[in-house]
């Protein structure tokens, strides 16, 4: 049976004409497809945030599948259809967390999601409409902001907050060794945001994806901690936690979690639920698993590596970046952050230190939503091995002393 | 170092004011928290859409994660960051058997998504305003019904379309053996919607979630198939397809995908990539090696014993329904529609049925953005070995007799 009368019918669709307001904004972040380039042999990339994957704990990971396997009930329920909210197991295994932190939690408080980049994008939805206040560090990670524009949020600076005159809904924050900074928020400041935030009505999104990856002794007790315990309750706190195994297990399972108050918890699971059902019910009994098994001596490794690594990345830097040049020195984390002098923009330097040096980082104007600082770039200080590192950082320096 | 001022203050946060527009709408699905109380010993439910498990390929699913896990360099690559499009020998896959049915694709054409629940709230999102008129048939997917919830559009019913009258944006529809009526459109049917849509403008999601699950021979080609092949071109049709592991070999693993022109695909690219970064790496890994393992025989098995279901199902509803209820009589799929006489209400029926009979089904009326049909009730006929389902139907019949 023939198809009628539109065989003939131009290829061309007007698809912008179909797409919402949203699907028009959603554009290409050219880090990100910048990033996929950086396959080419010799290049020395400080470019991705990835874990460095001779880290990760490859048997483990291989005998918990097994197990579950193993036992046909247990295979069969990581396999079947699950609740939104999560594997129970999981919950409370991370509300424990927080009771060994003093902080009374019960896997009410919990949600798992599919990598804490979910957890961002359902807490957008669950708060921001169009127009409303959106606060965050500048510069702040460029998956919350993408994550957030969905509801077209206007932006302002994380300052306000600190300042205690805002008119915001919702304040994205990272305190402990921040992407792309590194910086860490000392006691004052994270109290003063508490208190700011109760006065204001504010709700505080408190990401904590790189809280783990301490090397130099643990940061101040997380915003939810220190406000649930003054309080004597999460139900009594306008801070969303949101956790991941991504930087300390392994980030292709895509397991994260939020930890907040019932009511937010009970809404967020329907935002859940409306998006994609349920996380992987595979992947979360094997990290419930994983994680009993692994215990602190993991973490412990990770801090020691990535903070060897740290310490020479500083000694680099010190050793390579001209005058004029400054940047952040981490207590954790990945990252550092590198102030360039006046009049030099990252996004041109990137494509000279492609060109002229085989060496890679981020611009730091993508970590801006609006009135982006060119002057600056990120450098990850965690996947490359010291001597590789080394070499990377000598080609920038290189590269600037010609720029400067 | 104490925490200041705050101590005393009351737990009551009023969250509902600090809630998005969407956030105060989210609602939790009665029929959802219902399907949580089934465990109950002794009731027949047939009110899951879930897959029998003893129909899970569980060895192959089991030798998948080991192979990946004994090769380190795929090891490392299923638990790393990938591609929000998803792993490209899956996509490739996904366009061979595209290319099959004589359907030009490339994965350019294919993006992976957590389910194809997933695939439906990132349409929406890109796709619907505010306001922007959505069609679906009456009664429809739950599930699809929830997704499209987030940009709160105004509802039409399918057969709008099928007038050609109509100032919709979006149509979404279930062409095979639907949930949760068990029809199937017709040839005739399929080529009005195309021709209809292509005349105004509308975009076609093409929800193809059951189409595998054929008892009584294959249904009519696909509304991308047909409309791809008359014009030549996936890039030339306005239907978005969407496909999902979650019938046909397991749901746990949350793989689904969608197939659409390049330009849909690339947006919903950038909308997956703000929403959680990307599909779980391994799970995305395993399916495409279980799928080619699999081949035709597992498909057919299915289709044997779920048929043979369907077939029993049918009966025990002949035997024991009263005069004045009809239902569908589905071709394949895992639902069959029932019409109660006028004045009965399918949710105070469930009710009675729970409390009277021990056997639960879900109320028609979960199935209608508006205006629901209550008098219809949805029954599953997959889950159930045929036995335990003709005890279900005889009690179902029972009730309805005293009820009517």
């Amino acid at each position: 049976m023939a198809y009628p009368d539109t065989a003939t019918q131009s290829e061309a669709i007007d698809w912008d004409h179909s797409f919402s307001d949203l699907g028009n904004r959603a554009t290409a972040s050219e880090i990100r497809e910048l990033l996929k380039l950086l396959d080419r042999p010799g290049i020395i990339s400080f470019a991705g945030g990835i874990p460095d994957p001779a880290l990760f704990p490859m048997d483990i990971i291989a005998k918990a599948h097994a197990a579950v396997f193993a036992d046909p009930k247990r295979a069969t329920a990581a396999l079947q259809y699950s609740v939104s909210e999560g594997y129970l197991p999981l919950r409370e295994q991370i509300a424990q967390t927080w009771r060994d932190q003093g902080v009374p939690c019960s896997p009410d408080n919990v949600l798992i999601v599919n990598g804490s980049q979910q957890a961002l994008d359902l807490i957008g939805r669950l708060f921001l409409d169009a127009g409303d206040r959106l606060l965050a560090a500048r510069p702040t990670y460029l998956g919350a902001l993408q994550a957030f524009n969905g509801p077209k949020p206007t932006h302002g600076d994380l300052a306000e907050l600190k300042s205690g005159q805002t008119s915001a809904k919702l304040a994205y924050t990272m305190p402990d060794f921040a992407n792309p900074t590194g910086e860490t928020m000392g006691m004052n400041e994270r109290q003063a945001l508490l208190a700011n935030a109760d006065a204001k009505g504010v709700v505080l999104v408190e990401d904590a994806a790189y809280v783990a990856l301490s090397f130099d002794g643990p940061p101040p007790p997380s915003l939810l901690a220190l406000d649930a315990k003054a309080k004597g309750s999460i139900e009594a706190s306008r801070v969303i936690h949101c956790g991941t195994f991504s930087k300390t297990v392994v980030p292709g399972l895509r397991v994260g979690w939020v930890v907040a108050a019932s009511p937010v918890i009970r809404k967020l699971v329907l935002l859940k639920q409306a998006s994609d059902l349920h996380a992987s019910s595979l992947a979360q009994m094997v990290l419930h698993d994983i994680v009993e098994q692994l215990g602190d001596a993991h973490i412990e490794r990770l801090r020691k590596v990535y903070g060897a690594r740290r310490d020479a990345f500083m000694a680099a830097l010190d050793e390579h970046m001209p005058a004029g040049v400054s940047w952040t020195r981490p207590k954790g984390g990945m990252f550092t952050w590198v102030d360039l002098p006046e009049g030099l923009d990252g996004a041109k330097l990137l494509e000279r230190a492609l060109a002229e040096e085989n060496v890679a980082f981020v611009p730091g104007a993508a970590f801006f939503a609006k009135d982006p600082v060119r002057n600056s770039i990120r450098l990850n200080f965690s996947f490359n091995e010291a001597p590789i590192a080394e070499e990377g950082v000598a080609r920038l320096g290189r590269l600037l002393k010609r720029a400067i």
